[in-house]
């Protein structure tokens, strides 16, 4: 193995990702779509022999779908996914269990709609378009689950997690990804086998819901019951030894205690839900759910925060490296794709719109935009369930092109539209509701 | 690549070098020392073809010399790696060059007789031992390099990075690794071509005493005239646009930028000394060096230090791992290990007390206690040595396992050692000399 090389790719890496994100933060742009397009301009940006990720040893696969890539570029899909999943668990952190609750029914409605109509859509438009059942499945099912992780990075960096609005896209995001995956196991069943498995349909919607709702239990009834266990062994015991020096020593290190059992529960979470067949990122994020109530005491978000910044270039810069330009480059495609846009964006500004409107009749006009604009971005997701359907065989690598070019459209319209209806939604910063504490 | 297997491993790695640090901490041993054992328990404890490892999905090499191991234990090393050049850049960012020249001199006397001492005897144990004039150089070479990554944490630990003995420490083990490197250099090319080759030795001390420098002079002279360049420039913006708001969050923005700058300016020192033949670690301290005079305006230790607590377990998981105790268990290795051990130990702590005294006669004796104590640890870079003449045929594998049972052995034995020897030194925390900053 050659660390050398792989120090140098990580090295490289992030300086790019931060010199696309600098001189896109310079034309007014979200600086992780310049993170993005740097990722684009480093997969197709070959002359002759020669490209930056030749260069840096790093040699990706053809299709996205099984051949074995090298170890460098086995290192950015890894820490690309370290990136989403700490980002995920950093939200987690911020996101208390009771408050996701208040907001339940509206998410509710927001996921439901807005994960039906883009079915719908992209399912009646690609049996229009060549009549065949598997492709329009798959293309529906691609244009289902929202991308939290963009949503999450604008919210975290405009610092509105805690106005209305984001609870709602978040939780409704979550539930999103649930029915995303319950449809993405309807489609590969159907797709497989010539018919829908009813029974295992049934089984993955039933895992999917019963462990969140576990992991919702645990963090209001359990955690609680844990914490307090140990604070009272802690107090007795610093009653008892009187050593204020070791006290203070012990403290620090379990501070540090603290972050290494956040990042243990963060990747446990994480693996579990990968394990029973949802993504690892809604595992993250449920593990900081947990620790939700304690995150602000441990200080766990702040150095959470440095491991996420690490990782989370890569994350963006590996978006941007699956799209391949000479796929995307014939008329019939792009035509294909800026209706596959067109409808992506509008199914869920409308269908999460008027969900919103549904779930709570308190939320205005301008709320239900935000909402609609916040779970535009399909992202990764949309790509991972195009390169199943491609792998299977069931999906043909024109409408791969189409996936990937709508997945990184979404990801890049949304982020400077959701910026604008926040700050058109709070204009003064923070309104008076004790829900939105934009400047904390 | 199963991504869900990778996930799961460093969740479980993580937590159990945890479980071994609070179980060493309770019997009042150092922590480390116990993720190190759990890397040997790790590696060894085979039920028929039951193993946690197995279980993991992690497969080793067997010998270390180049047989390739899978993606889950390539994650494993390149993580161990990431963690000590993390590790170093940290102990770098708090060393000013402008101190470590005060210490210059000691450091030089301390590094050269802590060099001379342990090849000579090692040398000469094994010309006695078994005749081999390869042996005997490579186990010579194995003795000498210092490896300041065990020292380093328990000097961080014990909150004494700012005692004079400390920065001997540190500058001596820095120089220490370069004649080690040099050593290597002559070893490895009379090993494979039969005779020294004069000039490549003069070339890599050449390269390698060039290289720190002109690092240092970079730090002392360069790094202040950009700081100032853009300081300049962020004030004239400021002031000329008067945007408070802004100005805030473009200071946030400004740290995170900071963050990755020195993340890039850490891994990219760190793959030049490695491609000039140094190691990383010594590339990522001087690294660290670089930006040592604006780390604590930055906050970069504090944000650095979450992202090194990540990574470092899986060094002393895979120190430890190296270790195969069935290697380790006939009575001649034992009896030559012993041996081994405390010619390690005699060598360094006299040849690195006389070193100090002589460099600097200011020190008392306590103080070369210290210091020599400080030198004794050998961890990874003995290792390192020994495989290399394992992969280059001329070392055999009774050499290697005894040259790793020396190596973990000095690294269990000094940091208690240690840990006592700077109690005895500055019993009431901290003298009245200023360079001793116990209690900041």
């Amino acid at each position: 193995m050659e660390i050398g090389s792989i120090i140098l790719m990580l090295a490289v890496l992030i300086a790019l990702a931060r010199l696309g994100s600098l001189l896109f933060q310079r034309f007014g742009l979200s600086g992780l779509i310049g993170e993005i397009v740097i990722g684009i301009v480093l997969a197709n940006l070959v002359i002759g022999d020669w490209s930056i990720l030749g260069m840096l040893d790093v040699v990706m696969s053809d299709d996205g779908a099984g051949i074995h890539e090298n170890l460098n570029y086995e290192v950015v899909e890894i820490f690309a996914e370290l990136g989403a999943i700490f980002l995920l668990f950093g939200v987690g952190l911020e996101t208390r269990v009771r408050n996701l609750m208040l907001v339940g029914k509206a998410a509710m409605f927001v996921a439901v709609l807005g994960v039906v109509l883009p079915f719908l859509f992209g399912l009646v438009l690609i049996l229009a378009y060549d009549g065949n059942i598997n492709h329009a499945m798959f293309l529906g099912a691609a244009m289902v689950a929202t991308s939290v992780g963009i949503t999450a990075r604008v919210i975290k960096e405009m610092n509105v997690l805690h106005t209305i609005e984001s609870r709602i896209i978040i939780a409704a995001a979550v539930i999103d990804d649930i029915l995303g995956m319950i449809i993405l196991a309807i489609v590969v069943g159907a797709a497989t086998s010539g018919e829908m498995a009813i029974g295992d349909v049934v089984k993955v919607a039933g895992i999917a819901v019963a462990f969140v709702l576990a992991i919702m239990a645990i963090a209001m009834w359990v955690v609680p019951e844990i914490y307090d266990h140990f604070m009272k062994r802690k107090m007795r015991r610093i009653h008892t030894e009187h050593k204020d020096l070791e006290a203070e020593e012990a403290h620090k290190e379990d501070h540090l205690g603290k972050l290494i059992m956040a990042v243990v529960v963060c990747l446990g979470v994480a693996w579990f839900a990968d394990d029973i067949g949802l993504a690892a990122i809604i595992g993250s994020f449920l593990g900081g759910m947990l620790l939700a109530d304690y995150a602000m005491e441990w200080g766990l978000e702040e150095k959470i925060e440095p491991i996420t910044l690490f990782f989370l270039s890569f994350f963006f810069l590996n978006v941007g490296m699956q799209v391949k330009i000479e796929d995307c480059l014939s008329p019939a495609v792009l035509g294909l794709a800026a209706i596959v846009i067109l409808l992506a964006v509008i199914s869920k500004y409308v269908g999460c719109g008027i969900g919103a409107r549904l779930g709570d009749k308190t939320l205005d006009k301008m709320s239900s935009k935000v909402i609609g604009i916040g779970m535009i971005p399909r992202g990764e997701v949309g790509i991972i369930v195009a390169a199943i359907g491609l792998a299977a065989g069931v999906m043909s690598s024109e409408l791969y092109a189409v996936v990937v070019i709508m997945a990184v459209a979404t990801t890049i319209i949304s982020p400077p539209l959701l910026v604008k209806a926040f700050k058109k939604r709070y204009p003064d910063g923070c309104p008076d509701g004790e829900e939105c504490l934009i400047k904390e």
